[in-house]
């Protein structure tokens, strides 16, 4: 890799009118986040040795703002004219410094790897002048095709002007390109627009470096890293290529899938060893998960932590907030947000738990509900260790459970309830004998 | 196109026997509807144009109500006997009129769209006296293979008459077939049954119009839009094909589906712009979804409406008469039935809204259930703007909550509540202290 | 096939490094039984005919209790050294008698089918001293070629020897051997370790046998049959193979799946004749569904069984001990557990019935709960037929409904409610008018 501080252009102008959205395209999101923080995720590490500098289109402040959000050093740029991609590039003008190499890449190619820019940085660092990040089509046609000698790149040939022979070239162009430091600029200024539709296009650098006797090469990378997403059918087949990723990711870890293609995975899930995950699942951001952790079909699991050895599901959602002790049990219908579910507590059946603490070993009933919001604000449930909450309960926060407290199924709970305390809040039963037949009109057992 | 009128004779007789099944086979349904709906669906309106003949076998009344229920227009044709698809045709002997094309179809051919019988009809309109649907197969074997010469139809081999070069052909005999008006029934009329099963096959016009001196023509579609359903893999291969359909229709018009391949979707199903649907989402019929909603994972809907802006899931389950107002959020475990749930409202948890309305900004506490029914009849529930119902709350119906109404936790409520009335029902708390340790025998806390 | 009694040797000592697994490798599971139980479970029926031994390393005392509690026949081995399959297979020497054919085959390949080892045995029965069997490689790189004359085998070559035409040799060892009866021990001992890894190879029989003029031959089998597993990918592609193996079998017996690939079976799960499953539903061991069932979507199933013409789902999860009755229903967000809901009972909505008979035709109410479990003990809940359980009542156990008993709504059950009775226990409701607008700080309806 170069030893140059290197400057990346992430060209996130485009407005994606075949997305057909009211969103910039590159704020659309795969994984859960939007493609331009993938693209920026991918430059490494901020600081001395890496800069970022974004294009945007005029008015796309969303994306100025992400941008800066995500990376604090990022400087914003606005492309006033959709003039092309040397245009673009020369938009951040005076963020290329000479001293720093420069890489251009696009927010609409969100799965380019980080490996692969040091690949790119690599053969600048030794020696090439410019580099152009290239991969083998499957299918070839439309892209610009690499005319290569060994690892010398003499042009780029654009498919319609492509002769027969070089049709058959399948190393294309990905768009990707890097130049050695002090050079960007001017070979960019030296870019016409003499063409059909009067832009301005980086690939021409490359024929006019060549033509000064600079040195250029070509690097490869699969394809599948620098596939651009115009359409949304282009954003599902990117997020598919994602997720195939991340799920591949997992399973070496030592998670089992059972059925990997049916598991959605966020970019930041962490699974523990021997974690089992049944078909169904979806991470959300933020997750983490220990050892031994079963998560059964159909659960939905966002900003939680699952502690060794607990079970979780089916049917189980954790919401941000959502910490699950060791050896604890989420069951189905369950929904756990802000909450702490200490160790060996179980929570199986039909329940809201938010704004709460379960103490460990408690037992919560089928069908309680932590009555957190009272219309203003959210208030604070305690349930202490080895409590046991009855089904059906309400519990009207804030409250307090004492430890070993066992509150009767059925009750509405309102006022703290001591350690080792019973409590119940329902009301008599009364039996009305015969009532069923004299009720009009009678209702049919069928 | 041609500008006779046309009569479509859709063969609906076969029992399908490798289904396995009770049910007729056309019966069966993809994308929820019968495949024979399909079909019928894809004839174009009704009226002067076209006309639609069904021919259903011996006792199957089920079809025939489904075809004119589907399609009033049409008249039904009972195959009394099985003998060839030929014969099923001459079924319907009394609908084919002299001045009408004829186009024959399948009720087991469900994918067949529009445009392809209008390209047929067009054949026959700029002058062929019969042309035949034709598709490139990817694997023809089996298939009848078409011998053409440029556009012209010779004949139409079978494999098993096919020499070894006709083997190679890949273009293959669909079944469909038009008949320019006036032909088709002497043409089937000279159709015989000399063959091994003593059948009269339909394909054999081709040969008699050709000997004659008439002019067949082939026109081709894509092989997906013909493969016919003879085992319950190939109708999920047919359900399959047509969600792809769907799934990229529903695309192309401006929705995001995380993961297409796990969305499913009814024909009708109507997603508005910047829609985002997470993975594992199910879409019954008569769906119809406005601007930027959010459906989140594990989602089953079914006869909704939703507004713009609104929030549903993950495990939302919104029934027919569900409507969602605008900004209004459906959350997990949710599940709203001939309801109105107007803008802005909020259901966010556990909760069962049934034969009801939600007024605008009103919020449903977790584990509400409107208890719509005595054993005898539905009633309404009726909740006013701005309300708040705390959790676990019954409200048994019919009862009317007012605006800005207050319904403490865990009540339940049997009287209507005046608007900014606070209404509560619920037992006092009762506590015994020590209980716990004085239990028999005692409960370990863990 | 082979008339002697034969004795099938399955080497499960492999440790699975690669799974990066505290579990042994053979008890990784798929379709929720571990890949030894698939082996175990191809052998066929045990008695005079076949037998088992199985190889397990030191230590895997999980894997040798697994073993016997499958087959408890099975004598269990254990090879204290990793010194390659042949010697993995001498550990089992003392379970080797010479009157019996031997079969080895590996606890890590768990998709062999019985009908495949028989072609083995029956190789073995007409004659064939030694039978290998084989498959046709879609990509035969790393695998062991079979160099055949017709069906002799002559030699195996590993890949690493085989000479550029040998390479292009698709027909690969699977690793599965049969031996005829008194050949086994003598040829495995006259195997060495002059090899890199200095370990005895199985493989190595084959040239032994040859050069003895033992008659070898290959037998085949599809690819998927015997596909090894390594890596938790590998594992994941194997039950991809067996999912598609059991829902195949599930269509042709008459169900529709809808969407079969997001179905996931049992290898014991037993649907009747046109039972519809909706996409995604999951089916865990011992499910047995009757006749014109539907499954809903996003239906988690185990250990239960379902009679005809019930409707299950969606978002119903039936666990061990339902019983679900002739045109019964379990609608959404419900859980059953060790319960029978008898014929034509209602368990639509939000609802868990633990432990409990729902009758005949007996309607349960939204959020519905049988309180079973008191912290030390569950206990039962009996309810009649025709009864009417109100929304969102709790029954606590041990209690009994009597038949068209009627419980209110809202109402916590403690005592027996008898036969035609009303039953109610709730809370007087209160109304404080003009609560509302007095309370501080105003809640905003927004």
């Amino acid at each position: 890799m170069s030893d140059r501080p290197c400057i990346h252009v992430v060209l996130a102008a485009g407005e994606g009118t075949r997305m057909r959205s009211k969103l910039p395209k590159v704020m659309h999101a795969i994984a859960g986040e939007p493609m331009l923080g993938h693209v920026l995720a991918a430059l490494g590490s901020s600081g001395g040795g890496t800069d970022c500098a974004v294009v945007v289109g005029p008015g796309m402040e969303q994306v100025a703002r992400f941008a800066v959000a995500q990376r604090p050093d990022a400087s914003v740029h606005v492309q006033s004219e959709r003039l092309g991609t040397a245009h673009a590039v020369l938009s951040a003008r005076g963020a290329i410094s000479p001293d720093r190499d420069v890489i251009v890449l696009y927010g609409d190619t969100p799965l380019v790897q980080p490996e692969t820019l040091d690949s790119l940085r690599g053969a600048i660092g030794d020696g090439a002048d410019l580099a152009v990040l290239a991969f083998e089509a499957a299918n070839p046609a439309g892209y610009g095709r690499l005319i290569v000698e060994g690892d010398r790149l003499l042009a780029i040939r654009e498919d319609r002007d492509a002769s027969p022979e070089e049709k058959e070239i399948s190393l294309c162009n990905s768009g990707v390109i890097a130049f050695r430091s002090g050079l960007a600029i001017d070979l960019l200024d030296a870019i016409g627009n003499d063409n059909a539709k009067g832009e301005y296009y980086l690939t021409d650098a490359v024929e006019i470096a060549v033509a000064r006797g600079l040195s250029a090469v070509a690097v490869k990378c699969p394809e599948a890293e620098v596939q651009g997403v115009n359409t949304r059918a282009q954003l599902a087949a990117a997020e598919a290529a994602l997720q195939a990723r991340l799920r591949r990711r997992a399973m070496d870890g030592g998670a089992t899938l059972v059925a990997p293609e049916t598991v959605f995975l966020s970019s930041d899930t962490v699974l523990g060893r021997d974690v089992v995950v049944e078909p169904n699942v979806f991470f959300g951001p933020g997750v983490t998960i220990g050892d031994d952790v079963a998560i059964r079909a159909f659960s939905h699991i966002e900003g939680a932590t699952i502690s060794d050895g607990a079970t979780v599901g089916p049917y189980a959602r954790l919401r941000p907030g959502a910490g699950i002790g060791e050896g604890a049990r989420i069951g189905n219908f369950v929904e756990v947000k802000a909450a702490a579910v200490e160790a060996g507590a179980k929570v199986n059946h039909l329940s809201y738990i938010g704004d709460a603490r379960v103490g460990a070993g408690a037992n919560i009933g089928a069908g309680t509900i932590t009555c957190n919001y009272d219309g203003t604000a959210k208030h604070h449930t305690d349930i202490g260790a080895g409590a046991f909450i009855g089904s059906n309960s309400a519990l009207v926060a804030p409250v307090r459970i004492g430890d070993r407290a066992y509150v009767g199924s059925g009750s509405v709970i309102t006022s703290d309830v001591a350690a080792d305390a019973l409590a119940i809040a329902r009301a008599r039963q009364v039996d009305v004998p015969d009532w069923t037949p004299r009720r009009v009109p009678r209702r049919k057992p069928d």
